[in-house]
């Protein structure tokens, strides 16, 4: 248990060839979300890859076999330091570059139109919307350090013409999400919808979105069914579970 | 066979309550995207509604006891006549009116701001992309007569504050739609993705706009599946087709 150095962290096998994971059971921990994400955009493993908001920097764990290059923005101290010691932990610091900042102030942090594809499982929640938790974890369920505008913009700096923003976020703001994307120069490309079971409506989205596009020709895919009517994960979520790329 | 009075023309039973529709074997014939979009919306009766591009008049048939009167507008003659004899063989014209007009020129038709709730099952392509069928039928399919952007003018002109568009059109166009309903001051909050089967990417979706609300929260049902793996129709598609409302 070296590896740990607080009380409130904790240890997870993340069943990716050997994988493993700090978190914090005071922060805010990684989801089926962020899993869901790192599995949705096909990667060749010539991508440079941005990720904003990397909390203790699961998408860049589950993606570094499959991209050449990632950098892991994240604003939080306490989870910027996790995510920089996972890259150590599983050996990744040659291709894991965390980098503590708001990705607000962009030009900051990274490289304009430098990276072919950009992760972000955002705050999905508006401040003044939905019960607000507080502490820690706050930030990343509601908008308070950024919003969707802000991630939007923040992807459109760092993407190349034709690079791909591959998002996460909920179904009920789809309607804000295809407008800020064209403010920001984007077009959503890709939409997959994640109901709960078949008969439940979709409580996730996610989605690819391309710089410089046209909005005409948005490919949607069959909804992503997480349970079946047993209450058990479906073969498909069992296969990302499994493979963990 | 006295209704019919041109060799093209035939007699469908609508299951409603007996009601019957002529179509022109040459023409567009309705599908089943007009009997999903007639079910989709709640009705309670009162509502004052437009069908904007009526064809023979099926969705007035279909909603008829649902509402309190129905305008149908049809920019071909010879739909627009067929549309106001389908009323007339269901005893339906005290109820259902339909105008010859292009709707591109909305005041010429009907009333600013008068109407609860529109419906819209708009040609699907632009010119110029997918193949383009020739003839009486083409602008059915093709924006030959309307566009996406003049049927949700057309829509934002006739319903009153409040109102409802329902619309059905193609998934990989959802991109287009919601900012052309944001620059006519409507926006999303119901939207239902119809896939073929379980295992297969949505061909069409069904959405409600409401006038001059907010765009945040849009309200997602799960996914309308039509058959099953056997290729049977699901118990749902079976409701509507049997019930036809």
């Amino acid at each position: 248990m070296s590896d740990l150095r607080h009380p409130q962290e904790r240890l997870d096998d993340l069943c990716t060839g050997g994988r493993r994971i700090i978190q914090r059971t005071d922060r805010f921990c990684f989801s089926m979300d962020a899993v869901l994400l790192a599995h949705f955009p096909t990667l060749t493993g010539r991508e440079r890859v941005l990720d904003l908001g990397t909390g203790t920097g699961i998408i860049p764990l589950l993606i570094a076999d499959h991209a050449a290059a990632v950098t892991a923005v994240e604003i939080d101290p306490v989870q910027a330091e996790l995510a920089a010691r996972n890259a150590e932990l599983n050996g990744l610091t040659e291709k894991i570059i965390v980098r503590e900042g708001d990705y607000r102030d962009p030009a900051a942090l990274f490289s304009c139109a430098a990276y072919d594809i950009v992760f972000a499982n955002p705050p999905y929640r508006p401040v003044g919307r939905g019960a607000l938790s507080m502490g820690a974890r706050a930030a990343a369920r509601h908008e308070l350090t950024a919003t969707l505008a802000d991630v939007i913009r923040a992807a459109a700096f760092a993407l190349r013409h034709g690079g791909r923003l591959a998002m996460v976020h909920l179904p009920e703001r789809l309607g804000e999400i295809i407008p800020a994307l064209h403010a920001a120069g984007l077009a959503m490309k890709r939409l997959r919808m994640v109901q709960p079971r078949a008969d439940r409506p979709p409580n996730l989205l996610l989605m690819e979105a391309v710089r410089g596009a046209s909005p005409a020709g948005l490919r949607h895919e069959p909804a992503l069914i997480v349970r079946d009517a047993d209450g058990n994960y479906t073969d498909e979520i069992r296969a990302i579970y499994g493979q963990e790329m």
